[in-house]
């Protein structure tokens, strides 16, 4: 990749929606449950209060409201998409894919439209949208509905102050479609970097095919946990955010003061604010819903997003940047004109 | 989609990989096991060993070692590719995504070389190749290292003998280049197609958010094991097969006669035996590795692949397709020119 300015891809995000489960948690329950005073959580995680899915309130079935929301807005039926894209971080189950049972709840069952999940944890809404730009310019896909579904709460240690305040869960859909080639709407650059070195910093070790029930159930549970590291997280994602930042806006040939709105991953209260001071924004330019949602995981930057445009914060033809860090270490993003 | 034929898309497969797990199980094995004469699992499913990995051959151990293979191959360091996609069909942990282990296993943990995780199931591999392709022609990746590690033994329930010895472990790779506009080397097309009437043909229901060990741990240990209505699955598909191929062929431009080559997904003797049929494919023209491999769900295309070019079945400049079935339930295939 040594080539400094992309050329824009002519894409518009046509409409966006959301799914917010219908228990919504306070933080004054965590400090109930974990006897400390009142507002001890909202100060420590910067979140008043968060949803919770119930049982009948599955990944899939809240990403599908989230794309019926979309599709509503749009004026368009489910089967007026090319694909169904899950960007889910967690999958509901572990076979099939969980864009299938999204593509079924959709009423999509008999209608071949493709089916299947790009998985990056919290950052899978951009990695889809980067892959996406490019089959909209080689007419492989017109439009396509991206949907993410997250349900944090299946895997966090209530005892564990640091990480079970801090998510939420809900779902979050966009569609997206090749614009007009005189249409202002466009990618203008996309960018994404890993950093191995940071794969156990934040992880559910259990969940796949490594960690065994059979073979021994207590490390099981125990491993079925989210697990963060913070302060490495928090040391590794301040130390590479520079250089990521300088090349995403480097490769849309803008600067930082170009871009009037950032909408970013809400990973922490701690991580939004660094972001805000690393890149010396505005308050007014980050877009922050983390009080009234949490991490939301990979539903957060696309909800995110949401909230921005049913704000009126987000106008076509306005440039804006999606960014955000996730487990792997990595780091991605976006800057598009609306 | 209303485009019916594709205009190809410059692409090389430059070198392909593989990890053959060390444990060879025969399934006379199985014979013992379930009391059956000597030779009825080999006569039932048609395979007659496959390897299951160990407890230090995890999912993205095996991945980095068929990527190890395939970067020798091409005499390439694991950093002179652009981009590392994992197409497995289940995660070796949930958080987080297999690309990270595997880039961390091949030393690139402060490359910054983007890393992330694509799921079709047993299809991960040929959605990744047609969303590759599209980048490939908006430069925005040039190389892709495309790898899976699967572990399905991890799955199998033992005592049924419809699925238990269907299944084999091992990891492949496949790099993916762009290749010089005069080059013959190209995708003709790509196809995809999902029928989510099947979600519940071929499934592990547990393994993601939505069944959770401590509300029932005995529901959430036999819903850790994979369930097949093997009727349901071989209707549905030989229903839809006729139509995806038609699609697929006239994308390429191109008759069944025309492509001398065949690699599928091993799903299954009976499944090998129906394309087969449907299609009047010579024996030889189709690739066939499941009687020493088994069903290696997303390694096992990528791994046909590299058995027909390490036999000397698939020359440069010759037609081939790659096409399978998977759960969902959904169909992929491409139609190359190697």
């Amino acid at each position: 990749m040594d080539h400094d300015v992309f050329r824009p891809i002519p894409l518009r995000i046509l409409t966006t929606g959301q799914y917010i489960p219908s228990r919504r948690v306070h933080s004054r329950e965590f400090d109930q449950r974990w006897g400390k005073p009142t507002g001890w959580t909202l100060r420590h995680v910067g979140i008043e209060y968060r949803h919770f899915a119930g049982a009948d309130e599955p990944a899939s079935m809240m990403a599908a409201h989230a794309a019926q929301d979309a599709l509503q807005r749009a004026g368009l039926r489910a089967d007026q998409v090319d694909v169904v894209i899950s960007v889910g971080g967690v999958m509901e189950q572990a076979i099939p894919c969980t864009a299938a049972l999204v593509h079924r709840r959709l009423g999509l069952a008999g209608s071949a439209i493709p089916a299947f999940d790009i998985n990056a944890t919290c950052l899978g809404f951009l990695v889809a949208l980067d892959l996406i730009a490019s089959t909209l310019m080689t007419r492989r896909f017109r439009r396509a509905l991206l949907v993410a579904g997250e349900v944090a709460s299946a895997g966090l240690n209530w005892d564990d102050t640091d990480t079970a305040a801090l998510f939420g869960d809900g779902g979050a859909a966009v569609i997206v479609e090749a614009a007009e080639q005189d249409s202002a709407s466009c990618l203008l650059a996309s960018h994404m970097e890993t950093f191995s070195e940071g794969t156990e910093f934040c992880q559910v070790r259990a969940g796949g095919t490594r960690m065994r029930l059979a073979a021994d159930a207590d490390a099981f549970a125990a491993a079925s946990h989210f697990e963060m590291s913070g302060r490495s997280t928090y040391r590794l994602a301040a130390q590479k955010l520079p250089g990521f930042m300088q090349t995403l806006l480097q490769r849309a040939g803008v600067t930082v003061d170009q871009v009037p709105l950032l909408v970013p991953h809400q990973a922490s209260a701690k991580a939004l604010d660094h972001l805000q001071r690393a890149l010396q924004l505005p308050p007014s330019s980050l877009v922050r819903i983390l009080q009234t949602h949490g991490n939301q995981m990979a539903a957060s930057i696309p909800l995110a997003l949401h909230h921005a445009i049913q704000a009126g914060n987000l106008r076509r033809g306005q440039l804006f940047a999606m960014v955000g860090s996730g487990a792997g270490l990595s780091f991605a993003g976006a800057v598009l004109r609306y």
